[in-house]
């Protein structure tokens, strides 16, 4: 089932989605994205602070991304774009082979003035096989509703 | 030449990179990343609030942290990663073929307290070849001096 505006209520937690990064998957988007030595380069990581070849933080924030729109809003959700994200916090390093799941929180839902649906704000916390956090993000979304006129802020 | 830790002055600012991002590259991004309608189809995007294919806010945000790496810190800076991001705005669409360059403005430099080098904290606004917004980011990094020593905050 995929997730419209009547879908979200404040308070409302859920954890999904698993997905296990490569090196390979690790290097290719730091190849493109985020090119510095601790991302692209193992030797280099190997004798940086973090001991290691680690993921960008942008890699992270979009397989988060990936997992919430495949998993917990569903491939023909309510969806109509994203103002912007109000706080990214990158707590861990993500390493080769770790495995992630998201868990989301829903802190604020707001109906639009002149239109069907309107906002919804949302907390996740990034987790590693290990139930460690490894990043949190505060942002949202605008929400059509099920019955489908589009709505703005 | 690349930058470290001495090198930023609070209120520098500066306007970095030309990137001309293809439609197939919006196209492989959201297939990996943002599978939402308005990014991966083409028709659905042609009907949707947007009128045609637009990329994903987090292609717009790897793209300027990529101009980021390569143009403005340069490819052996002092960076050690980030701590996160206090803000990011999409404002309009990037579509393709847009162009894409950034201005830069360092809006805080803080010493660590116990070694060399500090966090640096940055406002990015991305631009179009129109001169428009497309993107706002507030966000911030570790960096280390020219000398060499780690340092945390």
């Amino acid at each position: 089932m995929s997730l419209f505006f009547e879908d979200f209520q404040v308070g409302a937690v859920g954890e999904t989605g698993h997905y296990t990064v490569s090196k390979e998957e690790i290097l290719d988007f730091a190849r493109r994205f985020d090119p510095q030595p601790f991302h692209v380069d193992e030797e280099a990581a190997c004798r940086s602070q973090f001991g290691g070849l680690i993921a960008s933080g942008w890699h992270t924030m979009a397989l988060c991304h990936k997992i919430l729109v495949t998993e917990f809003l569903g491939p023909d959700s309510g969806s109509l774009g994203s103002p912007g994200v109000d706080e990214i916090r990158w707590l861990k390093p993500v390493r080769p082979g770790d495995t992630l799941s998201v868990r989301t929180e829903v802190l604020a839902v707001v109906p639009a003035k002149s239109k069907p649906g309107g906002l919804v704000k949302f907390r996740y916390l990034v987790h590693n096989q290990n139930g460690e956090t490894v990043m949190t993000v505060v942002g949202s979304g605008f929400f059509q509703p099920r019955d489908g006129e589009a709505a703005d802020a």
